[in-house]
């Protein structure tokens, strides 16, 4: 067989939205770059990720919203939910979000683009497939991740599924088992009920939350049973797939035994970096114990190497928008190697997009020195704005370094959060203190003003005498 | 008849939300202060204004939502308006507002409140009613201000109304003629339309927003066209009082003529300060024609004297936000006096509740140097977060300094508006240049991302060589 050989100087392994970020940068810089990618183009984000989940918690959250008019003294006199016009719609805008992308990707010579599941041979050479062989002065790894399944789920059935396959529904179940009270189990778990589908969420850790302050987490748990069926904590004694399902026997915190059929399970357990195919044993990588590479998150670079790791498949922060800096960085450095150079991270910032949103923003609860900060509150149950529009559920907390009265992080299940997360993350990248903070301007009525008051709480703690 | 003398350091004259404020600040100052309020306490914005209106519009929002929720798949059968519970909602959290200010109110000791009229004797004297003088050392006025009918407008007529009698209704009128296409014109005007009111709106400049862009004054009129029957600049000929409302002889800009009956005209044309009882020619103030009292919004003194004025009675930014800040420059500078410091204002912000919103921050597009700045713009049709919420109408523009890449100013109508205001807001407040804001952690996918969108196209006009 004859090998066929490609030599360049950026190798790109994966097409997604960090390679892509990754091709740009290395390109800009003057390098020839190679993409090799496997499977259909288009991102996670667009094909199974932030963009379709969004497009379905945008239907469930009208159907809620029609169905709760009625404090307003609006009364819709049933909100009939039309499944497959539902569907249609997500995989429309779906399809036109990816086409989007595609249109990226088919701007690019074919000759730069090779198909197939790659792994390095050297560090400096990778094989697709058995007859291409790229040598390359620096890769690029941007892999992505694949959805975990439990190795003790039933196998090869084919009502077990993850995110990937719910956005290819052309109507809704009767019924699911979601795995999982994370971002996508909490997101896909909520828009499903919202639609009509009974729903019930599994979680192992008993946490039904993004937050890591107790208080916080206690509070999303509290708001999310309110509408759906939640085991944070269950025992699964048995999962057999049957006609058209699955049997679920468990037992639930509260000692009750249940035995219930779901039309399909959906695992939302987390993500896996797309790493395995790759035989990272073949380089001089540093691998954990998971065969993880080691890497720098400012520089993208594994170790020493001429190899560089971004986006999903490096495991750092799974969002979009890290996904682009580190494609940005990879790419950027890729290029320069063997000069490197280390690039601030932004702030971290995350949203769940549930009703009420949760924010995670700059430094989490758990990662605070203990002692050395004051939190601010603000519970949402009597914010002005929040009653006005019956979204008044909720709390923000704000954390304040005491000798230095910066803004160190927050974390909040409430109204409009997405919006204060932008206003708290954009705060600490411009390392503003809490006196900078209160002077800033805050419109009435509007949900920043709870953020306001969250700070003035903060303050007035700092402000108290020493006892 | 006994003359009952006061004699205090600082005498606030009004008691709504910038009177309150100085209350505070000057007390807080160490100062004995005195209240003179002519009739019932509660606040422009819990009664008339802020509050009431944003009630309304949640109203108007949940029927507008889910008579188009359509789109999404989400079929109510038949949105029906409960009027009577529409105004319910609306005046009982309208009152428990107003009741908290109250609250507050009745806080402070009743010899510290005085009720009445006042007027000035002299620069250190007023009078309330004929029987109680009060000496002060020094005086802020915070009247507050008054819903304007035009003079050519029928006298003594009930059924010619302003924003204070619509929230007293217990049900809507079938019709209404509003006038004025300002913030509370287009903010009730709209609101009314969607809770199912047959609903004229009259301008009178032509325009029909409240921002200072002209392309976006042009898109804003278009889309309230959309759903609202707005006659930007007719020729009114007549408005005749008859049964159970009033008739309207209009030609519009086309030149057809019209002659219509409508429930109720409401007058929306404009606010003017409470002054006018107030006597300030017997005061040393400088008066300019109108009677207002020339005045430095950085101190709220008026000229050199001992008297300060604050909230809506100076007519600077009739905003709650700077009422309250101005409550608290003037209760300082009262208290303070002659000593009299200059605050640094907060910069401008506007936000106009309609949906979609429109928002003013910074420097105005009128008011920018022409030629010293570049325009970035974003159109929501095609930003994806927008579409995918059914929201994709509007634009967005940044006004960049062309010298020293500052964010100027920004004008905008479109969704989420209300935190993209805040977010400019805070970054004119920081001094942000448009390197620094493209740093900034956007998260995917939300609307904020059409912000960044903004950005960088005034980055790639800033790049471009010289011609």
């Amino acid at each position: 067989m004859k090998v066929i050989k490609h030599k360049t100087d950026v190798c790109i392994i994966g097409f997604g939205s960090a390679g892509m970020r990754a091709f740009r940068a290395a390109t800009k810089a003057g390098k020839k770059a190679l993409i090799v990618h496997d499977g259909p183009y288009g991102t996670s984000c667009a094909r199974n990720g932030c963009m379709p989940s969004k497009l379905l918690i945008a239907a469930a959250n009208a159907a809620f919203d029609a169905k709760h008019a009625e404090i307003f003294g609006v009364h819709p006199r049933e909100v009939v939910v039309d499944e497959a016009h539902v569907m249609q719609r997500v995989r429309h805008l779906r399809d036109m979000f990816v086409s989007h992308v595609l249109e990226k990707v088919e701007a690019i010579p074919e000759a730069q683009r090779i198909c197939g599941k790659a792994h390095f041979v050297s560090d400096h050479v990778i094989a697709v497939g058995d007859d291409v062989h790229i040598e390359a002065k620096t890769f690029v790894i941007a892999t992505g991740s694949t959805a975990l399944v439990p190795p003790n789920f039933p196998k090869d059935c084919d009502r077990i599924i993850t995110n990937e396959e719910v956005f290819l529904w052309e109507k809704l179940p009767k019924s699911i088992a979601v795995f999982g009270t994370g971002v996508i189990g909490l997101e896909l778990g909520q828009a499903l009920v919202r639609l009509g589908v009974r729903t019930t969420v599994f979680g192992r850790s008993g946490q039904v939350s993004s937050m890591s302050d107790p208080e916080l987490c206690t509070i999303a748990t509290e708001i999310f049973r309110q509408e759906m069926d939640i085991y944070p904590q269950p025992t699964i004694h048995s999962m057999t797939p049957e006609d058209n399902g699955v049997r679920i026997k468990f037992r639930s915190f509260d000692g009750h035994e249940h035995d219930i059929h779901y039309d399909y399970v959906l695992s939302a357990v987390g993500r896996r970096p797309n790493l395995d195919t790759l035989k990272l044993e073949n380089t001089s990588l540093t691998l954990d114990k998971r065969g993880m590479p080691t890497f720098d998150p400012q520089t993208t670079q594994c170790g020493e190497s001429n190899i560089f790791i971004a986006g999903d498949a490096n495991g750092f922060r799974s969002l979009l928008h890290e996904a682009a800096d580190e494609g940005d960085i990879a790419g950027a450095n890729a290029a320069a190697f063997p000069t490197v150079k280390k690039f601030k991270r932004k702030v971290s910032l995350g949203i769940v997009f549930t009703d009420p949103e949760m924010i995670t923003v700059g430094t989490m609860f758990a990662e605070l020195p203990s002692g050395g900060f004051v939190t601010g509150e603000m519970d949402f149950a009597r914010q002005a704005r929040a009653e006005m529009i019956n979204k008044n559920r909720g709390k923000l907390h704000v954390y304040i370094d005491k000798k230095t009265q910066h803004l160190l992080g927050a974390e909040m299940i409430g109204p409009h959060a997405e919006h204060i997360a932008h206003l708290l993350a954009w705060a600490i990248e411009m390392e503003m203190t809490l006196d900078q903070l209160l002077k800033m301007p805050f419109y009435h009525p509007t949900v920043e003003e709870g953020l306001r008051g969250a700070l003035q709480h903060a303050a007035k703690q700092l402000a108290k005498p020493k006892e």
